[in-house]
């Protein structure tokens, strides 16, 4: 069995939450939105649910839309609160290090004559509250900053930031796929914000958009009345009774998994930034517990991936959503790093099932696969080659990130 | 136990589905993104499902798409293909019958600037071919007509639309979510089409969208590269293997389990049809083997659906997506009936589970409750109004219908 190092990408479902999950599959399947007892029954238990959740995440129950992805999700507040605001001005902001879900969504509104700005990040991995004031424009309707990025783990100083928009009535959207599970949501400081199932050991394909009550928002899926006639398609009750459960279990182990994970992730990155030029990607002070975004001077991350792949150990370059394309990682280059380390970059996450002892096995392919890529390269006479490229000086021209 | 007669509303998952979705939660779990090893499997198990799924529709891999639902499936091919085709005209044609995903999406077109036709339904239920000649216009560059209407089960003539489209190049769209598992799909008469999991006993959460190559449409959910870069969100592999275990079952038993419903459904109707003043809501010939919309003079379909729900029958008002709010079916009025008997109508839908003990106790049910109901007008001096509103000509003004 290969050691999977890439619970940032996705999780396996917890088995308990399938337990929970089986029987709105099979006996109480009915449609929610049926008024008959099949129906009813399913309807209740979304309404507890989202009750639960919501008592969970400090707000109303009325305040939470259960979609089919963080990505949907994303989609939605940014598309359909711009919209919806659009009366009021044309600027929106958006950081740089920003998942695809909301980068893409931005550039379309760009098409639609909506004007954005890509904010930087700092050389650690952060937004900065006086980079997001420094965008700020009269116009400026929307701006998205993610709780922590999924690449590096770096976690962002959300409250600071809210109250930089805060005094503006800026609408702000808070992308907390990451850190859901792992952290206190920010509900408070923010407008809105997504979680996605799959990242805490729920199932793939259900998501949550948090919309502050009150927010204007127009739809992105119309159709029937669910979601409070906001978001329609048939409610998916197996799904988010599978969110709900995973969402509690993760919250009520959240120190002891984050105490592990960490302890683990730190042995791990004890033993390899001793490599010879590993460096790590953003300040380990401000990072999730179970990130390690390493990256490898003399490598290239693609290639990393695959040696260790075939040493049985799973990791990523950048996100998994983008990795099948091999780009480079638009997070590093937004951080201020050249093209070069971006490319050489690869991404560990820990998960609660990681033991010590595939982080040991993990530790020894790593430092074997980094020795045999200098060899490969060495043997071509590339790497010097590969060396200039990687400390020729950071561009910083990264304004519209390619995703 | 109640007796479940609304599986057009949804199916309970088949628990072989189940099985062969499990290892995909699981053991299976990893990101189609992903490069690695878990990565790769769960990503050869969609591409496997695609393949077999593009051979039994008859159209090529690359044709299909994955989505959350029908509702997305319907939202992103009509604003997809409507915001792409834009250069070519601003006129669309949507019969007055197909779900609300279609309706409101046509809707919110509306408020782009696209003018909308929306063409009414004969009174056996079909659209016809002539109906859909006379909305054409030379900037039409749109039209979705459903295979056959989830509430009355009526199916129309798709090829013979399609003959009528084809000429002026006008992009054909038809929603199969009723249909698939019962039918043949008309794939090849057709430039898109969208059917659901749940409705022929897979997953909910999980839809599919096939574009026919060479299609235009511009994104609905942005994002990373999945689905070809046209539709982003972390692949739903436990959904989409789902999917296609269900629809290739459905497939292979779709004769044995059509044969068995249509009996059951007939010998229903023989004896609930005999019940004084209930009507067939369209023609018999042109319907599905499982559905039986009726309408009860001198009831509302309301009031039987929760009289029967105490009885522990479980039937349904219109389309179960809409039913929370209790509206008057739109699609009994695009085929001219006065809202009176719209409102009188109730759908009992049959599928493979049901037997024939249970057809017998559910037609027991529906003729004491229809008597209860008249009982109860009658009591109330109601029923001789109610019947003067039933027997108003149909009014036949139904240009936009509500939802």
């Amino acid at each position: 069995m290969a050691v999977y190092l890439d619970y940032a990408a996705t999780t396996p479902l917890d088995e308990d939450v399938l337990k929970i999950m089986t029987p709105y599959l099979l006996q109480d399947f009915g449609n929610p939105s049926s008024q008959h007892s099949f129906g009813k029954t399913a309807a209740n238990a979304i309404v507890r649910a989202r009750d639960y959740l919501a008592k969970i995440l400090g707000c109303l129950s009325e305040e939470l839309y259960f979609t089919s992805s963080g990505t949907e999700s994303d989609n939605w507040a940014l598309k359909g609160v711009c919209s919806a605001l659009e009366y009021k001005g044309k600027h929106i902001i958006v950081s740089a290090i920003e998942h695809p879900a909301l980068i893409e969504s931005a550039k379309e509104m760009q098409k639609k004559g909506f004007e954005v700005t890509f904010v930087n990040a700092e050389k650690d991995g952060t937004i900065s509250p006086e980079a997001i004031k420094n965008a700020l424009r009269e116009d400026t309707i929307f701006c998205a900053v993610m709780h922590a990025n999924n690449e590096t783990g770096v976690i962002n100083p959300i409250e600071e930031i809210s109250a930089v928009l805060k005094e503006k009535g800026v609408f702000f959207f808070c992308d907390c796929v990451q850190t859901a599970g792992y952290m206190r949501l920010p509900t408070k400081y923010v407008d809105g914000l997504s979680i996605s199932a799959h990242k805490f050991y729920g199932p793939k394909g259900v998501g949550l958009l948090y919309l502050k009550k009150g927010s204007q928002i127009n739809r992105l899926i119309s159709g029937g009345n669910q979601e409070r006639g906001l978001r329609g398609g048939t409610t998916n009750t197996a799904g988010i009774i599978g969110l709900v459960a995973a969402y509690v279990k993760a919250v009520e182990h959240m120190e002891i998994n984050n105490d592990k994970i960490r302890k683990l992730r730190d042995a791990f990155l004890n033993k390899v930034l001793a490599i010879s030029g590993a460096t790590l990607m953003g300040d380990k002070n401000k990072m999730l517990p179970g990130h390690a975004n390493i990256a490898f001077e003399g490598c290239t991350g693609e290639q990393l991936v695959m040696m260790l792949d075939n040493r049985k150990v799973a990791c990523s370059t950048g996100a998994a959503c983008s990795s099948g394309a091999v780009k480079t990682s638009h997070v590093i280059k937004a951080m201020g790093y050249d093209e070069s380390v971006a490319k050489s970059s690869v991404r560990f996450t820990f998960g609660k099932n990681t033991s010590l002892r595939e982080i040991d096995s993990a530790i020894f392919m790593v430092t074997t696969s980094v020795s045999a890529a200098h060899r490969i390269y060495s043997s071509k006479e590339k790497l010097e080659e590969l060396k200039r490229n990687f400390l020729k000086k950071a561009t910083g021209s990264n304004d519209t990130p390619k995703n």
